[in-house]
């Protein structure tokens, strides 16, 4: 199929032409960024939110029943569609699993109004993101409003595929340690909202007593902090303006499993999603998002340029240069680089 | 002072101009460039030693004990010139601390064959990376045979960090949580020695136990796998020929605060240097390294050439079209790049 032919299909609500696009896409083929580029227009609808959190806290399941949630009709309006994008960022070499996928795949597969996505990312950290980024933008287009994108973990690789989302659900459970405030250093700071699911087990009081204490840690209440777009506030300060909006992370507990929690915690993203849009913070994201990307694109298109236009044995020549310590990193650069501009 | 000056400085083993040099490298100011030009053919003599682990495990007094150990005459020879390297890339929102430092530098700042620098970075990880790689350069060129490179956590930023080392110790204490197979998912591949540190407290079997398990997850004894110049073992297979030697990572005791266990880490530390040279390892992790470097001064280079021919506004005028989804990302990359190209 041609790629117009493709979009055409997408736009149209067509899951295999969907399917078939996000593939060529998380391959980086010329027909996935064409495809990308003929969607753009189409995208930024879609509100996007990320779910991260270590393996054993219950996410996918919260996942599954999120969806499930938001395909009901609500006294917010219709069923929303809803598209799930696994991503497991976890390294190739001890091979990670998006374990809840089977499961998840039979509760929602008849469910036309809901489309997943499990994405076998390997490779680096900024191609995963990145990849990330263009599955979403696709899905985006084809009209599914909301993206819940899940991640495994707490890394650096978790924190960027966060950064993507509107909405960033960090989920812990009882039971998996107290480390709590080491652990999640990076990822407390990305929170909106923070879920202890599994919170029918023992040991739920000390959990959300400890990611309090990280809470509060990460989000110091002692001055005013513009971080992602969120801002504190001073204890004894006056109000906001409407722009100074505050939005302090929420800890909410939920049963995955039974549903318990599932509608409160629904309704806090859809606050979120409120306070963004009255903040100017949507929009701030976005550009944000854009730019990043834009950015790294301008990276990679510019090494693959010089790439191209280096002769054959250069790059090997002046590397075994540098082997031999006859030429630092710098001055190899140098060569290589200064020789480049001069050809073109 | 002028460069040439500083680094006959260092070279003569002057204190002060090594710290200067090294303010300057780590800022990375066009003296500080030229310094490390000039000092990266007295590179490749020393032998780098990451030490990492969350706080918590006691890593930086067991990196202070290491480096008294080095300082003493043994029967493998003199006294070693050590040089400790603390980098902390703890998001500079949480405000992250070495805080070992302040103890250590009572400890050892008397001895003038001990060199201790902290790192404050801050920034994106391929920026800390990547002035701890120049701050280690110049400390090698300075003569220091042993540079103890210490980091917190067990991020991505760490795994970073600990790639530039020839030897990675990963440093666990009773304690501090279960989930171990989790949390060390990214570090463990890395690791070349293991230390449960604290090992006088109670816990340690289990700490020791969890490692075992984890180890035994990151290397899979099922077949033989070449990761970062270690080659696995497949049991039941003949001997490897030399150049197949096999490093298998060791699990240590130690008690840093009474320097139980500290010669037989330090003797872990010799023997694994001795495996990287006589398999060829040392010398590919050290074009591995150098490599690395390179592609990234590319990149950087071709980036900060790109942006110095951008005409005024040009960049924001696109970005613009973007943020009002007239131009996809790549149809944004290529205005401006095509636009570049042709204009040099």
């Amino acid at each position: 199929m041609a790629i117009s032919e493709l979009v055409q299909g997408i736009l149209a609500g067509d899951r295999l032409a969907l399917a078939r696009t996000l593939t060529q896409v998380e391959n980086g083929t010329i027909e996935g960024k064409s495809a990308l580029s003929e969607l753009f227009s189409y995208t930024g609808r879609a509100h996007l939110v990320g779910v991260t959190g270590a393996s054993g806290t219950g996410k996918s399941s919260l996942v599954n029943q999120l969806a499930r949630f938001y395909r009901q009709p609500s006294s917010a309006g219709p069923p929303r569609q809803v598209a799930i994008v696994a991503v497991d960022p976890t390294s190739p070499f001890t091979g990670g699993a998006i374990l809840g996928d089977r499961i998840r795949m039979r509760d929602l597969s008849g469910d036309p109004g809901v489309f997943i996505r499990s994405m076998a990312t390997r490779g680096s950290l900024g191609g995963i993101a990145s990849a990330t980024s263009a599955v979403v933008q696709v899905l985006d287009a084809a009209g599914y409003d909301l993206v819940l994108i899940e991640t495994v973990g707490a890394g650096q690789a978790e924190v960027e595929i966060a950064r993507l989302a509107h909405t960033t659900v960090v989920v812990e459970a009882p039971g998996l340690g107290d480390d709590i405030q080491a652990i999640k250093a990076g990822i407390m700071e990305i929170a909106d909202l923070l879920v202890v699911n599994k919170a029918d087990l023992p040991g739920v009081d000390s959990t959300e007593r400890a990611l309090r204490g990280a809470l509060s840690l990460s989000h110091p209440p002692a001055q005013r902090v513009l971080h992602h777009g969120k801002m504190e506030l001073i204890p004894g300060q006056p109000a906001p303006k409407t722009d100074e909006l505050v939005w302090i992370p929420l800890i909410l507990r939920t049963v995955a499993l039974d549903g318990t929690g599932i509608p409160a915690l629904a309704e806090a993203i859809g606050n979120h999603r409120t306070y963004l849009q009255a903040t100017g913070s949507w929009e701030q994201r976005e550009h944000w998002r854009l730019q990043t990307e834009l950015d790294q694109l301008i990276q990679s298109t510019l090494v693959a340029g010089f790439r191209s236009r280096l002769t054959a044995g250069e790059y090997e020549r002046v590397l075994e240069d540098l082997y031999l310590h006859r030429l630092s990193p710098l001055q190899a650069v140098e060569r290589l680089v200064d020789g480049d501009r001069q050809s073109v």
